[in-house]
């Protein structure tokens, strides 16, 4: 599993708090444990007001590249702000993200073509977000197509089948699989991404649907997600899994992952 | 899920002592309990020596019959005191089990002929346990095809294609549900059940492996597992598996059983 570390995200409250307080110590400590538990990318989200997002954006990525040699992954719903974002970053990192909304596309692939940095494309347009798969499929070719176009392949693209809420959709993981299924039948080797959290909105006990919905993305071909790393409970079912798909020999890694406390304490 | 309740078993220590103890009021709880959370059986298994097993068993039934109306799933090694237990039993229950070991099926088809009681085989014979699906479907599908004979259909068989150790065979899960795939594919009405605790024998939070077993398990579709239905993080993986599976309209059943504390307390 290729981890997105979400945690420097100024939409979850403690990040913000620590933002709004420049409580350096607390947000490096995010970049390093996130890094310690395997994040791939670092994300990071300013979450504030347009008008200090991107001063809080470089400061947010000034802090990150201070503490760790992990790649970045720049989060904004303004392509503009993350272009202009990418001068101040080290190494090619990703973009998260865009999609099919007017503007994305067109300000991102312009500025990766080229590059290594990589990219998470929601199957979203300005209409918003489809349910059905043949939908969600439809969106993702759009994009996969037109990168292409930018000579940015597959292996640079993650897609993101945006799963809805198990509350309102019963079919959410239906179509989201669906959506996996249809697009790696044209293209075997896409990528697939997806934060977790979105699918258990409104429901209790949301871990408990978070988990599985983990679980059984992972069993259906999820390359990648965007998780909380610290958590015992993602490691334990990341690590589970990767065990039970016979991905893990030994049970190796399932087993150092115990020792190193990263669950099961 | 049909969920056979496996706590009255005298091979887990407390119930071992309980059944030493003569504790009843203990036993009872669990029968109680296992029923309050789903149980479509209670598992009976004396789990003592030869000589006391058939007085333990007798003993058991009777309290749990005092206690629940619940069916009774009658387990033992030994096919001879299943049988011999079946007219203690009130109402047809389950058979656990029978397996191409020699005297098994023998035993019991015949007992359970023209009768409701059902039963789970084992996809195991004399020679041990198959690792490969291609041995475990071998072994279903001739327990199938002689239960035929005493006209036992599909509806009275849970085939539990016995998952073997991850710690020693990485793909032990790969081979399970390939034996599910192709004997479904032979008999699509065929139903599934598996104990979940063999799995994950020598590893370290075993809890962890077991719980994304039977989320895998149920995605591929297991009907059935002979588990501990009292234990919240069980109820939670059965409960989130099903609302995303879109299986759990409105998630009325998810939310009934967070608000009953089967979980998430």
């Amino acid at each position: 599993m290729i981890i997105i570390g979400e945690k420097i995200n100024g939409f979850i409250k403690k990040t913000m708090e620590a933002i709004e307080a420049k409580d350096e110590a607390y947000l490096k400590e995010l970049a390093q444990k996130q890094t310690d538990c395997g994040a791939a990318y670092i994300d990071i989200c300013a979450g504030t007001m347009p008008d200090v997002e991107r001063q809080t954006m470089e400061w947010l990525i000034g802090l990150v590249q201070d503490t760790v040699d992990t790649p970045i992954s720049l989060d904004s719903s303004d392509p503009q702000v993350i272009v202009d974002m990418m001068p101040l970053v080290k190494r090619p990192g990703l973009i998260n993200s865009v999609s099919k909304e007017a503007g994305k596309t067109e300000t991102v692939f312009p500025a990766i073509k080229g590059t290594d940095w990589k990219v998470v494309a929601l199957t979203c347009d300005s209409e918003g977000i489809p349910d059905a798969a043949a939908d969600k499929y439809k969106i993702g070719k759009q994009i996969i197509e037109e990168a292409a176009e930018y000579g940015i392949g597959l292996d640079r693209i993650f897609i993101d089948p945006c799963v809805t809420t198990l509350g309102t959709r019963q079919d959410c993981l239906v179509e989201f699989i669906g959506a996996m299924k249809l697009l790696r039948a044209d293209y075997p080797d896409v990528q697939f991404t997806s934060g977790l959290s979105n699918i258990s909105f409104g429901m209790p006990f949301r871990k408990a649907i978070n988990m599985q919905f983990l679980s059984l993305a992972m069993y259906e071909g999820m390359d990648s997600a965007i998780i909380d790393p610290i958590s015992p409970d993602m490691q334990a079912v990341m690590h589970a899994v990767d065990a039970l798909m016979g991905k893990d020999e030994y049970c190796m890694n399932y087993l150092s992952a115990f020792r190193e406390g990263k669950f099961g304490k």
